[in-house]
């Protein structure tokens, strides 16, 4: 068995893991309707909204296509702020689905800059809608911006579309609070659940704009999802023993509280950041924007991370993950989010180190 | 613990259940890459099939949705053969993805007429591409005439795509003898594995189509996956827990033979309609087309389907299916297909017979 430090899909607990091994029931039944009412009443709490949420059978990609498919219009004006890979993946989105594209983006390692932001909509007034990620799990880098860039956003009377695929559910994500009108997250990150379900919640702006956008869509269609919700289905068959994954892990956040795990990914962030300095190592991420859930470490001059992700594997069974695009070879990505407790930092700093040290880096 | 006698999700065995609980991996990993190639061989043993064949992470619909978004361009001219609910999804599908739509609907209970089906290709010979469902899980029917209208179809270098999503794995779907160039199905049918997972096998002719087609497409872009796969990997998150399940129900299924678990589900099934028919009931189904995964029994005068559905559950703890649309009320779905026994079969028809007893219904 190894050990599991990559941001996502991330370790499940045992009980969890179990749950899902339950007879599989029918989805049309009553148990199914229980369920999902129980499940998606946890998830807003844990989106802290009272807007509508749905489960998508499908992984976090398919939650972005279906903020693109759902709130974008072909030959519709949007700007995709990209910090990294997934910022990225909405500008391709955004292309495939033929919108017109302003994107504005920042270098690998920095946060997204609300006064670019502001500057890029004053500068095309006919852009409708801003996509962009909270935590770009490719950089290690979480974005500060969102309640002040939502109110430049709403100023302008436009749409604000947020992937907090990585971030929601470990660290707070204020989806009312900070006035967020799409707020995307995936079962595999903070959840502790396998892959198989995405999130998408939607307040009363995103609906308005949804009813009016005559992009095709059927799969992901959300105002189908959220009709079949209110008979407790869901419109085509659901990933079912994923959701029973789902229901026992939302007990066990719901029992820690929000605001510890969100204190517990913190504290064990803040170990991994210290423990990765402590060894000389040099962060990709900007001081005060580090991400809550996955730790960017630039590899020593003359490394390659490759080479040390497959050293930790063969010498301490301990997975992380490689640089992507134009950062393969350059850092080493430790997941530090979900199931994670003091002891896991703790052994994914020893095989940080031991690795490293076996390929010659001196502390 | 409820019997589940429904087409879909049906029973998954305790091993299967449990191997969805194996602790999680990376899934860009050697552990992920050597699942990935085993099941995908597994499947296309299943499948009868050299083509490739990809694993999407989504319901069948969701297959359904990738064939239309990947083999039929706006504006291009298909024929939809429908015999029932599943077959009217990918009319709703073509709809809706900007196809110019001939249809071809049959009543409730009748096969498709391939002589028929070349009289519109005939009238029409703008249509590029036939999409046609194998089994009608919504009516209990089994179109008997795939290999002849894989003929028709390519006499006039058209293209076939068959949704045999509650019929393969369960009943022999010869893809590459009867020469099927695209072929869906899904996890949560015979293949005895939870629902999440979703499958389509490709030919040459549907590669060069899929290649030369503008039609907007991102999570269910076979291409994308396809690619991936080379890699043993898939361009997004998979739902690695039910992969777990489909990796350890394809070996119980291997063992058992393809012709074995045909010979099974023919047996199981014939059962299914001699016990039905025994009892005074009439089966939906035309004669010599009645499937041998799902059976859909005619509701007596007088009674509601929904009502001994009900009274089955509470009196047997079994849960039958009822029917969609006009059918609703009118008959009573009977699934066996996939982890079935003879015992189970049993169960069930007592189940039907107790259930009908108790509201008066005299065999």
């Amino acid at each position: 068995m190894v050990n599991l430090r990559i941001p996502g899909p991330t370790a499940v607990p045992v009980e969890v893991a179990q749950a899902g091994a339950a007879p599989m029931i029918n989805h049309r039944g009553p148990e199914f309707a229980a369920m999902a009412a129980r499940t998606t009443e946890g998830v807003k709490k844990v989106y802290q909204t009272k807007n509508d949420v749905v489960t998508l059978s499908a992984s976090g990609t398919g939650a972005m296509e279906a903020a693109v498919v759902n709130l974008m219009a072909p030959g519709e004006e949007v700007l995709v702020v990209s910090i990294g890979e997934f910022g990225d993946r909405f500008i391709n989105l955004v292309n495939i689905y033929g919108g017109k594209l302003t994107s504005l983006k920042f270098e690998p390692g920095l946060a997204a800059d609300v006064n670019q932001i502001e500057d890029a909509l004053k500068k095309n007034p006919a852009i409708t809608t801003v996509f962009i990620t909270h935590n770009e799990t490719s950089t290690g880098v979480t974005n500060p911006i969102l309640p002040d860039l939502a109110k430049v956003v709403h100023a302008r009377d436009r749409l604000l579309v947020v992937d907090a695929i990585s971030s929601l559910s470990s660290v707070p994500v204020k989806t009312d609070e900070w006035d967020l009108d799409v707020v995307l997250s995936g079962s595999q990150k903070g959840w502790m659940t396998a892959p198989g379900l995405a999130f998408v919640s939607m307040n009363d702006r995103a609906w308005a704009k949804a009813a009016a956008n005559p992009q095709p869509r059927f799969y992901f269609d959300i105002k189908r999802h959220q009709d079949s919700l209110k008979s407790g289905q869901t419109p085509w068959t659901p990933a079912v023993s994923v959701w029973f994954q789902l229901d026992k892990s939302l007990e066990l956040m719901l029992a820690e509280g929000l605001d510890q795990i969100f204190a517990r990914h913190h504290r064990l962030a803040t170990k991994v950041r210290n423990g990765a300095k402590a060894m000389g190592l040099k962060l990709l991420a900007s001081e005060g924007v580090e991400s809550d859930t996955v730790t960017a470490i630039r590899v020593p001059e003359g490394m390659n991370g490759d080479d040390i992700i497959k050293t930790a594997i063969q010498e301490y069974d301990t997975v992380f993950a490689g640089g992507q695009g134009a950062l393969k070879g350059k850092i080493v990505r430790f997941g530090h989010l979900g199931f994670m407790t003091d002891a896991d930092i703790d052994s994914g700093l020893n095989a940080l180190k031991g690795a490293l040290t076996k390929m010659g880096f001196k502390a």
